[in-house]
């Protein structure tokens, strides 16, 4: 057991991202108690009979009282409403920090809400899986995963270097950049390729001639991949979009400017140019690769094969155990 | 030991598919005799030192010689040499078949350069994954996976309820349709996802105010999974999207039109549109994983969880095990 970090955390929503901090700073000894707040009566019952925390607060209010970290674990649109229910009770010295995807709009929303004898500094783990829920957290989520702060200029460093420690204390890399920059580089690595998958999802559904069972059937074909992207949690996005419009509709025109030149290639029978543009692709996916963002073990992978298919262009990554 | 389903069978091609044939159709016993042909000497040699096949060719020629069933595992593009090589040498009575990502113009073009005493039943595996090469096939690949044959009107149903029982052997489930109506439903299916996918990756590419390490890096959002379907072999892409131009750009056109929908509807901050395309995608999701096309035992998930990693959008699929 660690020495913990900080003594009492507060979970302000408990879905896939509060559970799996809770279970993450258990499995290390990073605070010596858990408070949580969920709307739904539901999630809160199943927050306590998991151990997900020691107490459920019906109120924000009542469950940032004692805490000395308080994490916004909700969809970006409604941070700024919890940071005007909590503001006024918040312990002084505390730390508040949130898991959204987007960064600009907390900072210029919800900072200044709070009160100046508290820290603030806003976070965002790239991690999650497509389920939602107190029930779909897990321990491993944020392992050898990034979390990027995005702390004010006039932030403490301490209290940043402090929640830095933190999130390596749940398993993560960290870094720290700017909010705007942030949201620029999540507009193209996160928010255009998950508007892309429900795009295609949803033309693949208007489809007459194609029929819905047929997308299903055969969708191992690659479109299989879009569909899982596509589960993920309808609020979250539609406020990641409606957080990020700049930097998504910059990314999105470029992405549109890109296709059509492809889509006029295929048209016109330039064999030459989809070549070049699909071998330079192959080329990014090594440095991801490269990266340790995706390659399991080699015997991992073997295990895994059947668990999550094997089809054009989607094994799980790794090099694959030679017979 | 199954009764062998045909005496010899020759491989033209043996890269992931051709591998992966030998290797399920010696799980099975489905043949007496694996032969050969790759164009290099390299890969020659690899195939007879992994036991894919029995003898390795130098020409397509020869290795059709005595052989009762012949699968092209080539790219598309390059069919119409290998039947113009191979229609002399032919074994009467034999079967031809492919493996090809269209098959209407393998219908159209190659058909005819056949003899009249062999059989023509072309098909198309829906599996792979992002790896090429003799050495990236394995027994399991086709297992679970569909398989569609589309063998033209006068085709002897005799042949194509053969080949029907091979792949069955292989471990795939067969379906028989229309060649235009199969490349309609790949165009969505696989075909635009997949030009998506080498698109996105080049568009991140280019930009220059997000360097190439931060969209590596920060790849686990979503990105990376794009970056996995991209990695596949550029040669077969290219002839996919040469060979089923009409379709592609049909569907790419409406792929495009419900895109330029979805960016308005984030320019003009309208929530409730989103949310309501969002809500409808996750629903195709749920299909997938009920048609067996996604989803593992509870168990495999758990092991391969870490091997895959877990992110925004595209955990592996599967109810995770409750801790």
């Amino acid at each position: 057991m660690n020495q913990p970090i900080y003594d009492t955390i507060a979970l302000i929503g408990i879905g896939l991202i509060g559970s799996s901090i809770s279970h993450a700073a258990r499995r290390a000894g990073l605070c010596r108690r858990l408070v949580g707040h969920a709307k739904s009566e539901a999630t809160r019952a199943t927050a306590l009979r998991l151990g997900l925390v020691e107490a459920a607060c019906p109120t924000a209010a009542e469950a940032v009282k004692n805490a000395d970290l308080v994490i916004l674990c909700v969809p970006v649109g409604a941070c700024v409403r919890i940071a005007e229910e909590i503001r006024d009770h918040l312990k002084p010295g505390a730390t508040v920090t949130d898991v959204g995807s987007v960064k600009g709009t907390i900072v210029r929303d919800v900072g200044p809400l709070l009160p100046p004898n508290v820290h603030f500094v806003p976070g965002h783990p790239i991690a999650g899986t497509e389920h939602s829920g107190p029930e779909s957290g897990f321990a491993e989520l944020y392992d050898n995963r990034w979390c990027i702060l995005t702390p004010p200029e006039d932030t403490d460093p301490a209290a940043t270097e402090r929640l830095r420690t933190f999130w390596q204390g749940l398993g993560s890399n960290v870094e720290i950049m700017d909010a705007d920059h942030h949201d620029m580089v999540l507009a193209i690595t996160s928010h255009v390729p998950h508007l892309i998958a429900f795009n295609i999802v949803n033309t693949a559904a208007h489809l007459e001639r194609v029929t819905d069972s047929e997308v299903i059937k055969f969708s191992a074909g690659g479109f299989r991949d879009f569909t899982r992207i596509a589960a993920s949690d309808p609020t979250m996005w539609r406020d990641v979009f409606l957080n990020n419009r700049e930097a998504v509709l910059e990314m999105l025109g470029r992405f549109t400017e890109d296709l059509i030149h492809l889509q006029r290639s295929i048209r016109y029978g330039d064999g030459e140019t989809l070549f070049e543009l699909f071998s330079k692709a192959r080329q990014i996916r090594r440095g991801v690769i490269q990266a340790g963002q995706d390659a399991g073990s080699a015997a991992a992978f073997y295990r895994s094969r059947d668990a999550v298919g094997a089809k054009p262009g989607n094994a799980p990554a790794g090099d694959k155990p030679k017979p």
